[in-house]
C-alpha cells in the first residue's frame, strides 16, 4: 500500500444522473486496475458509490471521508472510513487528501470541492460537464483543470503524465 | 447586539478588482448602517476588508472567521478575530454562521462559498457577476440565488424581505 | 469592540455542579464590567449558559462557537452564534480564539480543551478544581496553568497581569 | 481491507520517552498481526512514527491523520496519509474514525484525544501511566477507560474482548 497516489471522484449524491454513475463505476475501475487508492466522500449515494463499487470490483481499496461522526452514512463500498463529524466543512479534506481530483457531472457539492481543489492547487479532471459549465470555470482558472468526453480518455491521460 | 442578523460577505481576496472592491465597501456600510453584523473570511485583503472598512465607517461590528490559528492573517477591520487554524475548511463556518451570503466577484474561494450556501440552504445574493457565471449557477439551483446590478437594489432586496 | 481581549470560559456542561454555575455566572459578570468578550460553547447548559448569562447581567458581549450546523443548541445568552457544524472539533477554536482560557469544574470537554490549550501555549486559569485534579495537570505542564480558590482572586490576577 | 477495524494509537510526539516508544512499537505490531489497521496521528514523531513503524514490521497497513495540509509533517511510515489541514481539530477525527482507542504515555496532545474519546463514548485503554495520573481520569469517567502495565495484557484484553 505504500506510496499509492490517492485519486479522489467527486460527484453528486442523490441527484447524480445514470450517465454520471455508469461514468463513476467505469472511472473508479480503471483507477483501480491501475494501482491507485480511490477516494470519496463515501456515503452510500450517487457518484460517492459508483466510483468505490467500481474500484471493488476491479480489486482496488476506498477510502470514504464521512460527513458524519459516526458513519450512519458509509456506504459499504468503503475499505478505510474516516469518520469527520464535520459535515460539508469534510470537503477541504476530500480534496487535500487526493493527489489528482476526478469531478463527475455536477451540483453544489460537486463546485465547492472542485472550487477548494484549485485553490488548494491540484489538477482536477472533469467528466460528463456541459460547455457552459465548462465556461463557466474557465473564467476562473484554465492552468489546472482539463475536461474530458469519455473515462477512456481521462485515464490515458493520467497515465500519460505520470510517465 | 442580541438578536442581530448576520450578513456574510465574500468574494476575491487578492484577486478582486476596483469595482469589487467599491461594492463591497458600499454594501458593508450599508448593511451596518441597517443594522445586520457584517461577517466575512477576515483577512487584510480585497472584498473582505473592504466590506469591514465599509461596516467600521458606519459604526458596525464585524466578525472575522480566520483561516489562520494565531490571527496572523488578521485585517485591522476586525472586531470579533475567530481564529479556525483550519485553512479554506473554515468557508463552511463562514456560510453555515451567516443568515444570508452576498457574493461580490468571483473567484474559487468565492464559489466554494456559494455552492456551499446552495448546500446549506441559505439566501444568496450575488452582485458583479457576468452573465455566463449567472447562466452557470441558474442551472445548478435557481431558487436559492438572487443577481443584483448594483448594491442599492440588493439592499432594497434585503430591506424588503424583512418586512 | 475594536481590540476588545477575548476570554473562553469553559467548564462542564449538563454535569455541572451548583458551585461551578454560581462560580461561571460571577465570572462571567465580572469579565464583562472588565471589558472582556465572553466565549463559549455557546449551549444552553451548564457552564457555557451561566458564564454568558452572567456576562449579560453586566450589559457584556458574549460570542457561543456552537456545535451544531443550525443553531438548534444555542443558549439564548448568545449575542455572536459561530454555528461550525464540526462537534467537539469545535473545541480546538473555542481555545484559539480566546486570549485566556478559563476552567470552571471538571468533565471529558473540559479537559480536551484545557489540554488543546497547553497544547497552544495559552494562559489557563482553573477554578473549582481538586488536589488531584492539579496534580494530573501540573505533572503536564506547570508553567502556563494557575488554580484559583475563588472568583475574586482570578479576577485580581487577569487584572494585575495587564499592567 | 473490507471491514477490518481500525485502532487509534495515541501518545507524545517529541516528549515521547523510550519506554513509550518501544511499548508504541510493540502494541503497533501486535495490533497488526491481529489483523487491524493502526491509526495515528501521521507525524513523524514520538508514539505515532514507533506504532506505525512496528505495524509496518509486521505487515500491516497504517493511516496518519495530518494537521498539515499539505503532509509535511508525514511519517514515512503513512501508508494512507488523511490531510487535514487543521492542525489539532484533527484529534477528534482520530478519535471517531478510530473503533478502539490506546493511549500510550501523557502529553497535552494525548489528553485532548483520550477526553475526546471519553466524550465520544469509545473504549480507551491505556499503557504507561502513572498512578495518579490514572486517579485523575478515573474521577471523570471509570465505565471507558482501562489501564494496563504491559503491551501483552492490553493485546489480550482486546483480543478477549473481541469473542
Amino acid at each position: 500500500m505504500e506510496g499509492r497516489k490517492i485519486i479522489g471522484i467527486m460527484g453528486p449524491g442523490e441527484g447524480a444522473t445514470t450517465a454520471d454513475i455508469d461514468a463513476a463505476f467505469e472511472v473508479g475501475q480503471l483507477m483501480a486496475e491501475s494501482g491507485y487508492l480511490v477516494l470519496t466522500g463515501g456515503r452510500a449515494s450517487g457518484v460517492m458509490e459508483a466510483a468505490m463499487k467500481g474500484a471493488k470490483s476491479a480489486g482496488g481499496t476506498t477510502i470514504g471521508i464521512l460527513p458524519s461522526e459516526d458513519g450512519a452514512d458509509q456506504s459499504e463500498y468503503v475499505d478505510i472510513p474516516i469518520k469527520t463529524g464535520m459535515g460539508s466543512a469534510r470537503n477541504n479534506i476530500n480534496v487535500l487528501t487526493s493527489d489528482t481530483i476526478i469531478g463527475i457531472g455536477v451540483d453544489a457539492g460537486t463546485i465547492s470541492e472542485i472550487a477548494l481543489a484549485i485553490k488548494a492547487n491540484k489538477l482536477v479532471l472533469l467528466l460528463n460537464w456541459t460547455e457552459s459549465s465548462k465556461a463557466f470555470f474557465e473564467n476562473i482558472e484554465t492552468a489546472k483543470l482539463t475536461f474530458f468526453n469519455n473515462p477512456d480518455e481521462l485515464i490515458n491521460y493520467i497515465q500519460a503524465s505520470e510517465k
